[in-house]
């Protein structure tokens, strides 16, 4: 079957998160005169992210996006640290995601990776974030999708399915481009091509993200350069 | 409130699928060898759609996208002519919507509005089609947004709502661009800004379509130069 689309992975494949959340934080702190470890505030915001999720994800919550996800969080982590500021402040402050830097080889991969595939992302991330992300960053998609669309967020294989069945693409014309074995396990499940591509620094230096075994997914790269040459793009 | 963020309608406003369609519908006509009235069959396609699309508004039809709306007309009329062609044609032809041309000053008026706003498509066609459309002809839009993504087409007003929601924004920081009068009176009905552009010939030339009363709308452009004009884009 003919390759036609690819969906993007976001946070960690194609923006830098860490980094990014990590210097909102300290300017952040800066402003406010207030000082903390701010690399582990960012990993405790992020880790907040999986479990209520899965709130979502079992029905304990109706649908939320993920700003108001990372929302909630956000003010129980301030709130732990005893830190007040006024509710614009929080929403600014929230909308770091909104503000992440892409890897640096991300823009011009997918230039090249547009030329010849549709390209879209597939994110967890809520589509007024993935807009106003690809709108600052340069990040030239084709189409914003993202769970908050389905109503599902992956690895529910809703997700994936519902992302082929708007593209009007059949599951196996259609691959995932991700830096997590777990999204491309569920979507290779749901039918869909798999492509890894490694970003060892997304949780910074010296700590080994989780790795595919061996001849796991159809493609594995080193960065979206390494991609578009094994697709010929 | 400040303006954010312009949806822009997009048959008839954008591109000019009348043009784009009968030239589509001649060189069908001349690879079978038939001839035909190849403008006014363009006329009746498109006059199917209002129908059919009511049909879904009302709730006698499940949701259903527009490509297969617009398919259903195309097998009705070319039943009419007993034109008979194999699926895969008609599945090539019915895509002539994917293919439609801007109208002159479209891309360079949305790179222009889109140095100052987010812009998005908000259409009654489906995300495959304007994904496809935009990426032909080049339309840079920072995403896509369709009724297919809110299961309401235009007029509903949970198309608008739905958009303005989605973006994050409210309904006064978004306005409605459009060449279609109906169309603006429901989004400023909803609490849009709205924007009318004058498209005299999108029914060819001679027809006048339906104008705005005078003062209706916030603002009467030309083309998309003379709205970013008028929007110090």
């Amino acid at each position: 079957m003919t390759l036609r689309a690819l969906a993007f992975d976001v946070f960690g494949t194609v923006v830098d998160w860490g980094s990014s959340v990590i210097a909102e934080l300290t300017a952040f702190g800066r402003r406010h005169g207030i000082s903390a470890d701010w690399a582990r505030f960012a990993d405790d915001w992020r880790a907040g992210y999986v479990p209520a999720m899965n709130r979502v994800r079992a029905g304990e919550l109706p649908w939320t996006r993920l700003d108001d996800l990372h929302r909630g969080r956000l003010v129980e982590l301030l709130d732990g640290a005893a830190i007040t500021v006024s509710d614009n402040e929080i929403d600014e402050l929230n909308h770091a995601w909104h503000r992440l830097d892409p890897w640096p080889d991300s823009v011009a991969g997918l230039q090249r990776l547009k030329q010849r595939f549709l390209i879209t992302t597939l994110s967890n991330g809520n589509v007024s974030l993935l807009t106003n992300m690809a709108k600052r960053a340069g990040l030239p998609w084709d189409c914003v999708l993202s769970a908050e669309i389905f109503r599902h967020y992956k690895p529910d294989p809703q997700a994936y399915l519902g992302c082929a069945d708007i593209l009007d693409v059949a599951p196996a014309e259609l691959m995932l481009v991700a830096a997590h074995p777990a999204d491309l396990r569920a979507a290779r499940d749901a039918g869909l091509g798999t492509a890894f591509v490694a970003r060892p620094l997304e949780w910074g230096p010296g700590r080994t993200p989780p790795q595919p075994a061996p001849g796991e997914f159809d493609l594995f790269a080193d960065d979206f350069h390494h991609l578009a040459d094994q697709l010929g793009a």
